[in-house]
This record gives C-alpha cells, structure tokens and sequence, in this order.
C-alpha cells in the first residue's frame, strides 16, 4: 500500500527524502501512475515514463555515493489539481563540505485519488553560484493559491 | 487592452511568435500579472518578476539576429487553473538553415480573469541533438485533462 501525500510539499519532501536514501522503490512511489511522467535532469536528458526514470535514478544511485539535497522553495503556484514549485536544489555529495549545484527545478504534482503525486521534475544546472544555500537569488517562498 | 487568451496553447503560441517577431510588449504581454512569475533560460539565469524578465528578453532580442523557434509539445496536463506544457524549442537564428538546441522547456500557466498567463518558463539544453525536429524522444502532444 502506497503513502498517500496530502500535499505537494509532503511529496516533494518525500522525493528528495528518498534521493537521500537512495531509495529507488521510494522514490518511485512519489511519482504518479501514469505513462506520460516526465524527468529532465541537469544533463539535459529527457525522460518520460515509469521504466525510463526508473532505470535512470537506478543508475544514478549506483554511480554515486550518497546524495543530500537541501531543498529552498522559491515560488510555488497551487490549483486544485496541478501545484507547481520552482525550487533550487543544493546537492552534497557523500562527505564532501562543499556543495554541488545549485541546480534550478520546476517540479509539478497533480492531485489524484492517491493525494498528490509528481508529474514532472524538471532540473538544470543554475549559473549563479550564490544562490545555493545563502539564497541570493530565491528569498522566501510565498505560497500562490489560485483558488 | 491586451488580448485575452482562452487557452494554454493560445497563450504559448502568443509567447513564442513575439520572440519570432521580437516583440518585447507582445511577449510581456503573455505573462501573468504577477510579481512572481518565474523565467529560467538556458545559460541557468535565474529571473523572478516582470521587470527582471523584461531586461533579461530585451537584452536578448538587441544582441540576436531574428529568432525562430519551432516548437512540439511534448505532454500537456491541464488543471482547471494551472496547465503545465512540456515542449522542445527548436531555434533557428536569423536565416541560418542549421538549427539550434534543442532546449527542453517547462511552461506553466495560470487561468485567471484576463484568460491564461504564462507563470513560467523553464528551458534548458537537451543533450539529445536528435530531438529537435525530429522528434526522437517526445512524440505525440497527449493532452491531460486533470478536471
């Protein structure tokens, strides 16, 4: 039985909770069940459906040692069915201080009989440096409710 | 008066022929009232706020030749306020022959009283040259209705 997410932020938690882990069955779980999911990594590859991303975070998560992600909410727009969240991302790698990124992700969930899931995770690599952690460019992270 | 949009895709195709036209009125136009709307161009510039995307699109269509993007979408999902289109830009500059990119892009809109706006656009460079045009990787543009 899944984890039913009340909200786009506990999904969102979840996914980058999972990508801590390394955990690819919890990871997967937060995306909706549906074949046209979409994941667009820093790299530029584009992947669409289940056993695309799967198999990429699988490879992801073999290929490197443990993945922090410090997460910011920059701007989050919410419907009634679809939220969108643009954050920026601070990513460590293992032991390392010195944090990778920032990379700059629009991540849209959808609201379904299974609470919210993700639909898209959007990602690329932000060309200001200062916005990891110290927040130069995202400040807060005002919550746009549409309805 | 501006134009009032009653879709998405309306809103989208306004969007990219102001940059065919390089038309910074006609392009701000398509954008949401908003002090939050959210644009992330390839380099990985980060632009909150209208007069930020302004600068950032005047600045552009002053050091380019004329700009034409093709697009495809890719997988559309519509709420009853928010859609969400994922599409390939391809860009041809001036009258190159050759294209340029392709770019993946993330473009979120908002139903509100004037019709659809555009919230964001996030666009990052596709690491796979076969997309553009061509269509390698995104296919059809299936249509998700959400409500």
């Amino acid at each position: 039985m899944s984890v039913i997410f009340t909200s786009a932020e506990d999904a969102e938690q979840a996914f980058y909770e999972a990508i801590g882990r390394g955990d690819l069955d919890a990871l997967m779980s937060v995306w909706a069940d549906d074949e046209e999911i979409v994941c667009i990594h820093p790299t530029g590859q584009y992947l669409r459906g289940p056993l695309a991303i799967r198999d990429s975070w699988r490879s992801i998560f073999a290929s490197n040692s443990r993945l922090t992600v410090h997460v910011k909410r920059s701007v989050c727009w919410k419907g009634l069915l679809i939220a969108v969240h643009s954050v920026v991302e601070t990513l460590y790698l293992g032991d390392e201080p010195t944090p990778h990124g920032p990379m700059l992700s629009t991540n849209v969930f959808q609201r379904g009989a299974n609470g919210w899931r993700l639909l898209s995770h959007h990602a690329s690599a932000s060309a200001d440096p200062g916005s990891a952690e110290t927040g130069s460019a995202p400040q807060a992270a005002p919550l746009r409710t549409l309805h």
